[in-house]
């Protein structure tokens, strides 16, 4: 009853009137704010938690029935740091802080094998399903371990976030250990970690050293915005040669336009804490190429994968549009806008809004859908999955939500 | 200028009106042998030679033009084994021969780590990039290796055919080696290693005992046959516990409608080795039924992945239209027709090739397209990548051919 009254609190919002006000800024935050609160949260809070055994259930339907009960360590260490978040950002509810001990419980329980590294998945119970192959499940263990350490001042897990944070960098020359199928004979970096660490070090900047953070932060901006950014096209490279150079390879040509969007707002982040308005300027620049290059003109939307070259991409979904790539422009639009006003940036705001707000928001059921087809139509039509958690979507209408209310 | 001329011949068999005629399986039989030597042969024979280095380019856009030159085992060996057949089965041209060793030579001095397993992927010289992760590069290296050394008469490529049979027989309870993620809690089996088994035995059977290839006959028909195909529902499932039950998890769920289908021919080749009519019976009622429950009555044409319980899939390709799925589904009609004649069969295969031809055939460049979205769409325009070389088409072909040549 409580969900249900929430979501249709919502739709009395009256969105499109709100598109159509000048004094914008606090009517997006409203939204934004509400959605989050009367519509995301109150979804995850009655569907996903799994009383018998502890952590979450993500294999969420359109209506929020469970449709598989593996549990897959991204999305167990997303929603216990959603949680924690809202708990130290939006208001200290206990029911928050509970939710979240949820998951970090199962995570510290479950999640980790002998030498501190982090499984994929598990079986509903906490048995090990798929062997920790990537550093992933890693970064978003550390992210909830320290959120969480904050929010409930627990010191055992400050430790482990910062054990997991030094696991991680020890593992990044060589991410996924024995399961690496490459032979070294044309060596790539990816763009996913200076990416993710980017986000990570200010996450865990309450446990971490400040040399640390600092230095991090150094080598991440040099990584993002002088190596894996294309000075010649304006484009981000999901990988490139060690010695920064292209090379004319599938993985050498791909592009990934929601991670090259999302990285841009972690920058946007580092610049407003270091009053840097170069970076923010030149991650704004980024957010406007990424995005004129990948919109698509066709159907609308952001396509998912191209080909730096325009060959054919190896990834057959290259042209469906995602929940995730959508709100991180959003978020990085919204950022970029607060800090430079651009009316280019503002255009490019309310047509992701558009797309997004008509094409991936369900106000019948609550949530948000995860995946469309090219033309715009519902994929998949699951709120949650192996993939899909609690975290693009509340840490979006969170960001978006504060963009606006400070702008 | 050869290429283009007999294009041209393909469009003047007049395919429309060959399918109003009521002797059909002649016009057929000239349809898709006219193709195969007119059209799909002479397409890979002016564009995927490497003279240079060896072996074949397989990344081909929709002219033939080369977009990336990695080499791909599993395509090299497919390829190989392609023109060795067609000098053993269809003429025996020194031209085919040629073209069969380009590709021998290539797996044989490149393709093989120090163990006898075979790379994933080398680059265009042949160094090896991607390492052995699974037996299916092995697979498709005995199955060229076995046809060239009957075309060629080969004593050591013989050998090679034999040693890497044994080999995969070896790795088959732990295809993945080092590189399986899973940790065992929840085995499954897979049925892609009996349907490759019963494919390949047969095609090995000129260099083994007789005892082995009938032993691994038996064992295949019974695991295609008796454990992976439901009896209930009647469908064919991707993965099943070990004593065979099913088991609702992701994979535990899914179906792979082009698998299944494949599968069938190859059982329906075996039923008529063996005289076994209630083989190709069974074979053949399993092929409607698949084609009932995978075929998209909304935009027409034969799903990718489905979930054996009305699940969200996880594969966001789930809903497009491949190449391979479409033409296995042609041979398997045409088999089944031919041994059954039974009217409904006859029926699916109209429709399928009604779909199939009109939407993958690609007269104007020649070949067929390999991937296009629901809607039927070319989803993208390549010939030939990563998976698509030559192999599905031409064997197609040869394979409609041959069943209604017979008919």
């Amino acid at each position: 009853m409580y969900y249900v009254r929430h979501i249709n609190n919502r739709q009395n919002i009256g969105f499109s009137k709100l598109c159509r006000k000048k004094r914008k800024d606090m009517k997006f935050s409203n939204l934004y704010r509400d959605t989050l609160l009367n519509d995301i949260i109150p979804f995850w809070e009655q569907f996903s938690l799994d009383k018998d055994n502890g952590g979450y259930f993500t294999c969420l339907d359109k209506k929020g029935n469970i449709y598989d009960t593996d549990k897959f360590l991204w999305l167990q260490g997303r929603q216990a740091w959603t949680f924690s978040m809202l708990y130290n950002k939006v208001e200290k509810k206990q029911k928050w802080l509970k939710i979240a001990k949820h998951g970090i419980d199962f995570i510290k329980d479950h999640g980790m094998n002998a030498d501190g590294n982090f499984y994929f998945s598990t079986t509903k119970t906490g048995d090990p399903l798929i062997q920790p192959y990537n550093i992933f499940s890693d970064c978003f263990a550390a992210m909830a371990f320290s959120q969480y350490a904050i929010a409930s001042g627990n010191e055992e897990i400050k430790q482990l976030a910062v054990q997991t944070y030094f696991n991680i960098l020890k593992k990044q020359d060589n991410p996924k250990g024995n399961y690496e199928k490459s032979t070294g004979v044309r060596p790539l970096k990816s763009f996913a970690l200076p990416m993710i660490l980017s986000n990570l070090v200010l996450e865990l900047e309450d446990v971490l050293d400040k040399d640390e953070v600092e230095k991090t932060i150094d080598v991440s901006i040099h990584e993002i915005m002088e190596v894996f950014l294309d000075k010649e096209s304006g484009l981000i490279y999901e990988f490139v040669k060690p010695d920064g150079s292209l090379e004319d390879s599938f993985n050498g040509r791909l592009l990934n336009p929601g991670h090259g969007i999302e990285a841009m707002w972690f920058m946007i982040d580092i610049g407003v804490r270091r009053n840097d308005k170069a970076l923010i300027n030149k991650a704004t620049d980024t957010i406007i190429r990424i995005l004129e290059y990948s919109w698509d003109d066709k159907y609308d939307g952001i396509l998912y994968f191209m080909d730096a070259n325009g060959k054919p991409p190896q990834q057959l979904e290259w042209d469906q549009k995602l929940w995730w790539v959508h709100l991180e422009a959003l978020v990085a639009l919204s950022k970029a806008y607060k800090y430079t006003k651009r009316k280019d940036v503002w255009e490019w705001y309310e047509k992701v809004h558009a797309y997004s707000w008509k094409h991936f928001s369900d106000p019948e059921n609550g949530e948000w859908f995860g995946y469309l087809n090219r033309q715009g139509e519902v994929l998949l039509d699951l709120k949650g999955g192996k993939w899909k958690g609690c975290f693009h979507v509340p840490r979006a209408m969170y960001q978006c939500w504060k963009s606006f209310e400070d702008s």
